[in-house]
């Protein structure tokens, strides 16, 4: 740790340099803590170093062990497996925490797997855009978001104060949410908008697109992120999207039948 | 006119100074024309005459007569009727348009009272937010954005050259199309993804609300535009934005049956 509870940490490891773990490491480095890189891909970590993101790295999770504060940002379907092992190499009294989108199932395997001397939180910061990769990374994706902190009754305190160091030192906002209260939120105001994107690109003919102003960009931009990734999101908060997706119809069945009584 | 057909007109009037009729007054008279106003709202004249948009306005249709080009950018369920008055004034030879975004009706009902040496052609620059009025009024609203021409069989072919002058000067880009599929295009573009912002918007529980990212706040952006305004669009182009919905619906069931084969 640093020197107390609730202190910014002196050193961070962020696995995973993609689009969110590299615009971490580029906060945390520019917010004064020693960063530390795991990414397989020699390039992302090339990169990571060449943007000052990280002083150092590997492809292996060796580097954990050194940190007081260690991120994970892999992909959602390695996410907690990733966690689990981070938290067998990590020392007493560190830090672990993740950036999942969906929070209920990577807390609950973190947690029934975590050596008692780790402190984990999960965490959820709402920020993002349609690019990828340690190329697209960027600091400023993150100053004014709402970072989301999903303690559970077996969350080390200490975990939550550190984080909270963390997220009002890179001028997000900390929200407290428990984790199946996440994931019902974010199919709401996230993944569900996703899913509307996509039908409405899809909905769109070539013909008409052409014609197409700011108000078709910006609700066909969000179609435009990995497909990859959020076919793991909706595996994985897929009950929580169907109810959100059932509230989205209900109301769209209103609008519908005010534009049939208009006839 | 000004000194050839398809030249840019030296005087232009402009009816209704609100947010794209105030856009485009800003926007000719930066592009060199002396631009004439016409709101019934003493405010907005004194705004559009404050901030440069015109040198001088009416509250009634007055200052048409003396225009080579008449801009109708009226509230949607007014503009065939203030279209047709201001025909009735218009010198010879003079230029009518309009901005209205629904155009098979308008274009309809303007050309079966057209007086003869009027050359009227149906307009809908593809611009706009969610600001209202001449106070939001700004010419980069055009910039760049399709200016959609929608010709027919009767329209003086001077008018149209006309407006492709003036769409030039203006940096829009010119789309020419049938009014018809016009409102089947902006049906899907424009009317549809207001409708889905709007289902979305009240979809979201105001809990989970707070915690919305960027893609919440640009999908549901479109939702705070003026009620007013899309009620009228909605009635004018009902049938096609009933087609662009079942396109819709059948998009979001194929999305909803891969969530439900993920189970």
């Amino acid at each position: 740790m640093g020197d107390a509870p609730g202190s910014f940490p002196r050193t961070a490891a962020v696995v995973g340099l993609g689009l969110i773990g590299g615009s971490f490491a580029l906060a945390l480095r520019a917010a004064g803590a020693e960063v530390l890189g795991v990414d397989p891909d020699p390039a992302a970590l090339a990169l990571a170093r060449e943007r000052g993101a990280i002083v150092s790295g590997a492809a292996d999770l060796a580097p954990v062990a050194g940190a007081d504060l260690v991120v994970i940002a892999t992909p959602l379907e390695r996410v907690a497996d990733v966690a689990v092992a981070a938290a067998r190499r990590m020392r007493p009294g560190a830090v672990l925490t993740d950036v999942a989108s969906v929070k209920a199932p990577v807390v609950a395997t973190v947690q029934a797997a975590l050596p008692a001397a780790v402190r984990f939180v999960g965490g959820h910061p709402m920020a993002g855009n349609e690019g990828r990769g340690m190329a697209a990374a960027d600091a400023a994706l993150l100053r004014g978001r709402a970072f989301i902190l999903t303690p559970t009754s077996r969350t080390a305190p200490e975990a939550v104060a550190v984080m909270e160091a963390v997220i009002g030192r890179l001028g997000m906002r900390l929200v407290l949410l428990d984790p199946v209260q996440h994931d019902e939120f974010v199919a709401q105001v996230s993944h569900l908008p996703y899913l509307l994107s996509l039908a409405l690109d899809r909905a769109i003919a070539d013909d008409a697109r052409t014609v197409g102003g700011p108000t078709m960009q910006e609700m066909t931009r969000a179609a435009r992120s990995p497909a990859v990734m959020w076919e793991a999101i909706c595996r994985a908060n897929r009950d929580a999207i169907l109810r959100a997706l059932d509230r989205f119809e209900a109301e769209l069945a209103a609008v519908r039948r005010v534009l049939l009584a208009q006839g």
